[in-house]
């Protein structure tokens, strides 16, 4: 008989994993807290837009769904920043052919729902709240609609339950789990810049555009809808920070300093600061993220702030990575499990740390003219001598790389850069013989 | 009518913060979880002794509780380390009058708890578990003996529940409050050397026996009963370490090979090390302390590793601060308890740093020439310039001054130490007019 795998959380990863499982023949059951996406009552407004780039797309090509969500999806292919003044400045990825995808987070985890629904190996229970699991004894108790409680035995669990995981809650209770959970000074509040009144985009659409002002910022995505999804993210206290934005006036103001340009883009501007919440960045760190035969992913295991843009993609990439030791340890959990764990772990925190740097790069940083004289030297090392150096970015966003890999090569590129400004080299990067061996001394 | 305090767990500082509130007119309810220790059912065995130092003892002063305790407590007055040969090195702790009293948990909660008793505004609750708490509406459930539930509402929640609060975990299920906790790759053991035939101590009593093997050590505090009490710190995993000591014959080859002097001292060796547990050892931390009307004290704010003898003693010191937080801000509770958790909470996590870096002094650098080398140096400072140098040591465990404070004046001393051994200038320390202006400049 089929082994019984368990899937606490039905959204990104989990509705992803179950595909992953079933493919390979297990009996599936997948329990969602929440009710059903695709009956229509999804709800946004308190989800930053996802990014999907290739660690997504090469998890979503094994179950088939890159065109048909690439379909729902937009293209940006660099950063535009805006200047208090209004002036713009582009910024590319990568090469003219790489872009990150803006897409919905509903609309994607509705397409894999749809997907999953067509195993007949997966079995799917919403409204079904965990309450409480038994780690040693691989019993879940859930709670469904009618409050009534439903125990689950299972061979074994995935927690695919997100940052406030129950499964990791009962995990950290036990001796030798390592947990940390830190919140930034920083919330964040979701706002629009609306289409034009024949339904067009107001801003270049195949771009993430950026507001730094150093200490916060504000950004905004494409919709599909000719709509961009804006997030402003601010400090809780201080001088500038949404403790002093109450009053009608006081929001005006705010945004006349700094957002002057979008206030005509934003007709709902003042609703819309009042109606919707201020939500939190909260990074959260684990280990082990396995015991007995439950085991943990995506934001269970590394919850991680937005800003790299790599929280669904390395939550796709765990189920890949689990997929594969599957694959390579053959019906030994044990082993599998454990090998998944030691693969991910160094990589999570990676991306974490990652994540942290790049608030820092977006809000601050994009807006320096040094940082961008160092774009620009990467930009001229990129297109001349392609392979030979690669930037951080395009590792993280553009390849399958480990992201410990990419941390590492970015530091090692920070201390290359430097050095090419403080030898004053710039004006040889096109000497082909003397950069090929440069970049061979320190890359190779 | 008086405001009605309610403390959740009456162990030490519970117990000891009980009587200060009562001392104040307070309405004070104490919860306790376990079975009231005072029936005679304390059970002992997992608890690594208590050393009892200036700021416990500056905390139990206020309650007359001093020559109490000390007439149950034995003074050390240094380490005494042995080698794996079985010799000898003696280290005074601080001047031949400045002691560290080890005392049982037991004892001392157990006179906490009679003291307690005797006042008329304090009402003792044994046998109730924290099961619930709703920190917006100051209202805590327990399970009492029966299994029923009994709800308590109240005016102010002291966590005084331990390691394992569940305060603290009703807490920390709120937006913005940062948690962590790290377990270390050593656990401990507890083990026992006896009492002689004539019931007389078998080593040095009025000292810590210190056993260091630099990767583990073993160390043993004097009971009253002319026993000592032996704690094993050893890894879980790895060449030497707990999972390779199974069988009677690798345990006694163990001993043989670090412990040799210990194991004629050692009657009960083998039964002990299979009957006792390995506990764990681990570092919480958490900020804020408080929500609403809720407030975190002593290891449910901050669990700390035993290396540094300070858990109770920074516990009771908690209660000290609380106490003159309410005396300052008599009667704001918003005001009182904001202002013990910033001046708390920096102090926590030196004692936290402090405590990690003993492990590594006590079993590691205690048995190195350099690091005896600079604790002469340091002594000859302190016997001749008294009030001019004063050691980490003597900062933190033979005086009030704040645990962060201490902190940064032992890594000073540390810069110190390095400049007068480098520059060659230890056979100078007796040249006195040199010396105190040396001094003078590194530390007025």
């Amino acid at each position: 008989m089929a082994e019984k795998m368990i899937l606490v959380g039905g959204g990104l990863a989990g509705s992803l994993m179950s595909i992953y499982l079933a493919k390979r023949g297990y009996e599936v059951h997948l329990y969602e807290r929440r009710d059903d996406m695709r009956q229509g009552n999804y709800v946004g407004g308190r989800s930053i837009n996802l990014a999907l780039s290739t660690r997504g797309i090469t998890a979503l090509e094994k179950v088939g769904l890159v065109e048909d969500i690439l379909k729902i999806s937009i293209p940006m292919f660099g950063r535009i920043m805006h200047s208090p003044e209004g002036a713009l400045q582009y910024q590319a990825y990568g090469r003219d052919d790489q872009a990150i995808y803006s897409v919905s987070r509903g609309e994607l985890n509705i397409r894999l729902l749809q997907l999953a629904d067509a195993y007949p190996n997966i079995h799917m229970y919403f409204n079904h709240r965990c309450t409480h699991m038994d780690l040693d004894n691989n019993k879940a108790t859930f709670q469904n609609e009618n409050g009534e409680e439903v125990i689950v035995e299972g061979d074994v669990f995935l927690a695919t339950d997100g940052a406030f995981s129950a499964l990791r809650d009962a995990m950290i209770r036990n001796p030798r789990h390592d947990f940390s959970q830190n919140y930034e000074s920083h919330g964040y509040k979701e706002l629009e810049i609306v289409p034009s009144a024949t339904g067009d985009f107001r801003m270049e659409e195949k771009a993430l555009h950026i507001w730094p002002r150093s200490s916060f910022m504000m950004i905004a995505l494409p919709n599909p809808g000719g709509n961009f999804t804006c997030t402003l993210f601010l400090p809780y206290e201080g001088e500038v920070s949404f403790e002093h934005l109450n009053t009608e006036k006081e929001i005006m103001q705010f945004f006349e300093t700094y957002f002057k340009d979008a206030i005509p883009l934003m007709p709902n501007l003042l609703e819309d600061f009042k109606t919707n919440p201020v939500s939190h960045l909260t990074t959260m760190r684990t280990f082990p993220w396995v015991k007995n035969k439950s085991v943990l992913m995506g934001d269970a295991a590394h919850a991680i702030v937005p800003f790299y843009g790599q929280g669904m993609n390395c939550s796709f990439e765990d189920c890949v990575v689990l997929d594969k030791c599957i694959e390579e340890f053959s019906g030994d959990w044990d082993v599998i499990l454990d090998a998944y764990q030691k693969s991910r772990k160094p990589n999570a925190d990676a991306i974490a740390d990652l994540a942290l740097q790049n608030f820092i790069e977006m809000r601050d940083l994009v807006g320096l003219p040094e940082f961008l004289n160092k774009k620009r030297i990467e930009k001229m090392l990129v297109d001349q001598y392609p392979g030979l150096y690669r930037t951080q970015y395009e590792r993280v966003t553009f390849s399958n790389d480990g992201y410990r890999d990419a941390l590492l090569a970015g530091d090692k590129n920070d201390r290359f850069l430097n050095y090419i400004i403080s030898e004053g080299l710039e004006s040889r990067i096109e000497e082909k013989e003397f950069m090929q061996e440069k970049l061979q001394e320190w890359f190779a």
